[in-house]
């Protein structure tokens, strides 16, 4: 089971736009010894995530960035191979946050014990993990869909885009999705039940969005920003909600951007139209995550409640998916087969 | 005390930008004869607020707007002279909202009965009317000051303005109020009790709020927009709420708006601290009305809450004072008495 060194990603050079493959760097060390209280786990599964562009830059977001020369920071599903701590045993699966390597020495506490009886273990970085959480405790808490309202969300086949309009449709809403080229929009609105997924690469995605929304738009779910955002601004409805989960679009731009500004005729609608505009991100509800884990756990094991996986093999794959993802290439929730 | 006509002033054109005096006509009609059920009003006090700026033009805001030759619209406290209403008596003092205009005939229904005992009638329409309780309902639901918290508004001497500073210390947060020029700040700081007081026409303006935050901000109550939002944005804290109330700045723009597009680092920022922006009108927590009614009584006749009036004599005078409002010219909540 396992090798005689550790491989890890770390971050060579901090990306000015769009992150290139000389911003990272493969290392080969020592596998790391156990202290007293830890574990050591054999990575199985890396999770790959729009946030950690942020993380590349210098500029503090809400979270620190990584170092130069540091190890990639994502989240993980793992097997202990080796414990120091009487809590787990061998041949555990874990949920852990250890970044881009193939093994990891980790204290019990920040570890989440995976059953892989209830659900595949891939879930709990998808759909039964941070983003499943994110469109769950987003939609819920600020978007607050009631039955006949009309929410919209782009990247609908990914893994926060396609939750909220599942969530959605569970609460009586009128589920709207954004996805990126035909095979996208098809699946998401076959497999995942949106009422209608209108394509944002179409020349006349404004108007089919329209179409799409007679009765405006009650709850956006911002994950994209940029012209999705111009597109659905107008349609909507006075007392609409905009959780405000990610921003991919303009991830790899930093400013100025250029005119015209766009703020003054916002804030006019903010204000016209009662509008609430709210920041988050999912560990600001975490005293909810047990409510999600056990309603998660209904929805997938009845099927309510639909996924998709994008599974790439092998570490050294890791940085050129994760610019494809940025770019909008991966299908569904991306992950790293290690 | 009745005169023999009724004289009002018209919109008699739509400004494009700042209002000009003849984009308002003064007319003379006939009294109007009662209905059943109906009061002849003469109109004692004019209000004159910033959100008429709105009414004036053809796009549809939160209200539809007033027509060409339309009498312009307004709060007004008047003076029942003559009733078709068992309800009301002659000699009562109401509350209406019968715009710029000497007399008028109105149902019973829209009116709400004053105490002249309790506190002044010209309250009606300031502090203890729809500027108070936009400042009351705005602040409470959705700034929601904590204790040592840093509240920031601007127009601190202005009726809205000088209600959110008061209540915020009220809350046990820090007010910090913004205000053009040296006598207006003093005021606010004197008489509104607000902890500092920064005049927006100052060169290093900026700086100077800064220096007034040095714990950030937690509340911004937006009622100008413009550089005051741009002043204050960089100091909001992690999970920061923003009630927008009012833009006065911009009321006479309608843009294109000149570059560099802001919008974009305002979402970033929206995203990466959880903010809360949020617009609103007073009517949108209509069901608190007749809590802050109590409690702005008891703040008022204890005196715990203090306003200042900027009264004006004469309706022909009214246009020169809006068009001065919206140009920061007045000094405390302007009325017009008839």
């Amino acid at each position: 089971m396992t090798e005689d060194s550790n491989r890890r990603i770390v971050l060579a050079s901090r990306p000015v736009s769009l992150p290139a493959l000389d911003n990272f760097r493969i290392e080969r060390t020592a596998i790391p010894s156990l202290e007293e209280g830890q574990v050591l786990l054999k990575i199985r599964y890396l999770s790959l995530d729009p946030y950690m562009r942020g993380r590349m830059s210098a500029a503090k977001s809400y979270a620190t960035p990584v170092e130069i020369g540091g190890v990639m920071e994502g989240g993980t599903v793992a097997e202990v191979v080796a414990t120091k701590n009487p809590d787990y045993r061998i041949g555990e699966i874990v949920l852990s946050h250890s970044g881009w390597q193939t093994y990891a020495a980790e204290h019990g506490a920040g570890l989440r014990k995976l059953d892989p009886d209830l659900v595949p273990v891939t879930t709990a970085l998808g759909v039964f993990g941070m983003p499943g959480f994110a469109a769950y405790s987003g939609l819920l808490n600020i978007g607050q869909p009631a039955t006949g309202e009309t929410v919209v969300v782009a990247a609908a086949s990914g893994p926060v885009g396609s939750v909220v309009g599942q969530i959605a449709r569970i609460k009586g809403a009128r589920a709207v999705g954004i996805a990126g080229g035909q095979r996208k929009c098809e699946f998401a609105k076959n497999t995942f039940g949106f009422d209608s997924v209108i394509d944002h690469t179409s020349p006349d995605f404004d108007a089919r969005l329209r179409e799409a929304c007679p009765n405006g738009v009650d709850v956006y779910f911002e994950n994209v920003g940029g012209k999705v955002w111009d597109g659905v601004f107008p349609l909507l409805n006075k007392f609409a909600r905009i959780p405000v989960c990610g921003l991919i679009s303009q991830y790899n731009d930093s400013g100025p951007f250029d005119g015209p500004d766009r703020l003054p005729l916002v804030m006019a609608s903010v204000l016209s139209k009662s509008l609430t505009v709210r920041g988050f991100i999912q560990r600001d509800f975490a005293d909810q995550r047990p409510v999600f884990y056990n309603e998660m756990a209904d929805w997938l094991t009845q099927g309510v409640i639909k996924y998709k996986e994008d599974i790439v093999d092998g570490l050294e794959q890791a940085p050129e998916a994760f610019i494809g993802m940025l770019q909008g290439k991966n299908f569904g929730k991306l992950l790293v087969r290690l």
